[in-house]
């Protein structure tokens, strides 16, 4: 048995937790938990379900002080993130407490017997159901808000489905402090006991991952464990839906005419938004589209200066911060890259913020792809560009990313081009703005072409999430007492309808 | 070069077309045709793409004759079913244009800035665009409705994405005359070039899959031929979706009550169900669980007798028909299986209908697990049951399936049990009717969990299969004149959108 530590990467000081890594065995017997309660807690009443995000809203709030301590002592992320982190998580439990009583994720749709050109048709309805028990991967970088408590399980939750949830190892104690807290929620709800369960160790997640009970998976992390989970879900004798949000570079273009208007300002953003959560986060501006002229140079002159003011930051973990320095060292090491900002990175978890230059000419070349590489971390890559055309080749080398982030000038000329290359590779697109926020909302979408996720007609983040979870079934001829409320004629629910074709 | 063959299934006789397998080479070029053109599509407005899919479906409509004479020839189906079919796939394309001008499949939502409890959220817009090109495997079974002109290829067209269609090798002259019917209609519109493309051969299909343009896959036929190219779109070095609709056993329960009221009805019904179209539908009932009592005796006799009185029918080809052999004779052999009727199935694509049986004992046992496949053609396995819990034990031990139907009768006890399982193994659940028809409808669902489909949350018939060739994007802080109109304030489309969380 490993048992688990809990480790401070600011002092490198670790605790042994009272917990040990889940076996195998103990997983599968999770799964085959809540795969026995999943059809009880799908049949539960829209308004039960909200009721209960709500009450795991409220838990994780009474909780704040003592879960915000926890965290930070074991990311070293700043009392003011963590707090404020927190309030997001209890809020996407109250918003899709919201998705649900709206009640448009069941796309309920009732179609009459008729007759059509192809001869009578059969009465037939149409509903998403939930898919079954699902598994959500917490991730390092968000304690709350991408992690056990996060917008994977709430979303699932939110879709009918029970989650086991695999515990980032860089964060034991909260993992296990929010899953108490949404526990509790639960059974003061009485949830059917095993709605929510919790694993930790690495071989509890492969093997929940190939677990026969689960029927998908939310993961938020690396490319490389993203895509090794992925090919198990592929690989298992009943395959799953893998919904793996991974790296990405979020290219960000500064136009020459944002560049001659605002030169200074966007530096500073650009600095302050690289580095937020010491540049931990999957929408951070990773890669810098800056024209090679003067209004560049001064931009450059700006962040430069920015970051140079910077003290040592502390990452996640050890690990990470060593996964991070290999990035320095593999981007310095590349011919033509320039290292204008370096900072002495110290041991353990404590790195500084760095920043790289090329010319689009190399960025573009084939034998440097490793450019175009995430780095998690306090790091981004300069690429100057002498006039659109060449800032279009660079772009087309950059691989699709979550975001693309465009500053433009009053004098700009058209634009659309820009736009619509940034649509067609990314998943947000923005103007104006940086991408390291990304709102809960209707209309957020959290997700970009492979390999910024596995499966890019998904999102992580807003409203559609929900829709991982769901599976349409079609019920044809089904008298009224055997159908889903959803599905009745006199709508028993007040669900959003579509009727004969017409939505009601 | 090969040269492409038609083959009479009825005859064996073979014409040589003026035609040949299409190169590697010549596909990707295709593809990069398509995606050269992607944007001018996707650009084009709703109306416009309406009428598009109209215009089709009257360019086929014009051609019925010849194209139902040329269909006849190759696949050896009725000239009345096929008459249905281009019915069908006509309607199909119109119903495709309704889809368009319905517009819910955009998802527009539109979010102003606000505050939040996360803080302030910048202006958020959220679209559904088309992938880009995307490929479409003809299925041998439906050589109008599942195959070049198909559902796939019409809902891909309506989702704003250029198809490039792989021809089944069963009938490659009504592939070429329905695809100039395609043409033809896209000319006159004056869609950009090398909207729909054709390639044919085996070698062609998975140039296809793993053509660099493509972004996503709708096939329709063999479990093995499906799994084999899923893997192949897994294995790209930018994996795609891969919308498979496999084969499917679709099991079909008698309750002891829907034997005793309606035995000679049942029996007579299923009969003609699963020799519909000689028993090649992916829908086709393969499965009859049927209580081992009198009833049930009476029921099997009128199905026994009804398939006797059929005479020898012809298969879509050779090849398919040596493949029912073989899975006739496997069947026969497996200890405890009755062959209820056999039939002398002559050579080339001739041949009869049969019927097995075995106790639910027999069938729930894992050493018969070739029992739970399906085998395409006229014939079927009847499970016999005891009662309810042999029922369930045995229903647990097949395979998912696309659809699953329940007869019952005027004294039933509850079946709210059998419906919940049917709804978690099936994508159509069917009471007192049989699964053969799969009308082209808002509420259609033709689509279950793996093996019979590789992509259970989505659906090749009806409205929702637009949905597959779809990603969504958000656009933040984008000013009026660089959104897409569908996300603009004013709505100068008119499409459904939801602001601020409100559908509108």
């Amino acid at each position: 048995m490993t048992p688990i530590v809990s480790v401070n990467p600011d002092t490198g000081e670790s605790v042994e937790l009272a917990l040990e890594e889940t076996s195998p065995n103990e997983v599968v017997q999770l799964t085959e938990r809540a795969s026995s309660i999943a059809s009880d807690y799908a049949s539960r009443p829209l308004t039960w379900r909200a009721q209960l995000l709500r009450a795991m809203a409220e838990e994780l709030e009474a909780d704040a002080p003592a879960l915000v301590e926890t965290a930070k002592r074991e990311t070293a992320l700043t009392q003011m993130r963590l707090e404020g982190e927190l309030r997001r998580t209890a809020f996407q439990f109250r918003f899709f407490a919201g998705v649900v009583l709206d009640a448009s994720f069941l796309q309920a749709s009732i179609d009459h017997a008729t007759d059509s050109p192809m001869g009578p048709l059969p009465d037939l309805r149409r509903l998403r159901v939930p898919l079954g028990p699902v598994a959500v991967f917490g991730s390092s970088n968000f304690p709350f808000a991408f992690s056990v408590p996060g917008g994977d399980t709430a979303s699932a939750l939110a879709a009918g489905c029970p989650v086991v949830i695999k515990a980032h190892p860089a964060h034991p104690a909260t993992s296990l402090a929010t899953f108490e807290a949404l526990r509790r929620a639960a059974r003061a709800q009485e949830a059917p006991e095993g709605l929510v369960a919790l694993v930790f160790g690495v071989d509890a997640g492969v093997a929940l991952v190939e677990a026969a009970p689960i029927q998908a998976v939310g993961f938020t992390g690396s490319v490389a464990a993203g895509q090794f989970l992925w090919r198990r879900a592929n690989d298992r004798p009943t395959p799953i839906p893998f919904f793996g949000e991974l790296g990405s570079a979020n290219p960000l273009v500064v136009t020459s005419a944002a560049a001659a208007d605002q030169a200074a300002s966007i530096g500073a953003g650009i600095a302050a938004s690289m580095t937020l959560g010491v540049g931990q986060f999957c929408t951070k501006p990773g890669l810098l589209f800056i024209p090679s002229n003067a209004d560049g140079d001064q931009l450059v002159t700006t962040l430069v200066g920015e970051l140079r003011t910077l003290s040592t930051m502390t990452m996640l973990s050890s690990g990470i911060a060593s996964h991070f320095r290999s990035g320095v060292s593999d981007l310095s090491n590349i011919p033509g890259v320039h290292h204008l900002v370096t900072s002495d990175d110290g041991a353990g978890a404590h790195v500084g913020a760095h920043l790289f230059e090329v010319s689009d000419a190399i960025f573009r070349d084939p034998s440097a792809h490793r450019l175009h590489d995430e780095c998690f971390g306090p790091l981004a890559l300069i690429v100057r560009y002498g006039n659109s055309a060449a800032l279009a080749t660079a772009l087309e080398a950059a691989e699709p990313s979550l975001t693309l982030s465009v500053f433009r000038g009053a004098t700009d000329p058209d634009l659309t081009w820009l736009l619509e290359f940034a649509q067609s590779r990314a998943g947000r697109v923005i103007v104006d703005g940086y991408p390291t926020g990304v709102g809960v909302s209707w209309s957020m979408e959290h997700g970009g072409p492979w390999p910024s996720t596995t499966s890019p007609s998904t999102t992580s983040v807003g409203a559609a999430s929900v829709e991982r979870w769901l599976r349409p079934v079609t019920y044809q001829n089904v008298p009224d007492e055997f159908l889903p409320e959803a599905l009745r004629d006199n709508n028993p629910l007040g669900v959003p309808q579509r009727v004969d074709g017409v939505p009601r």
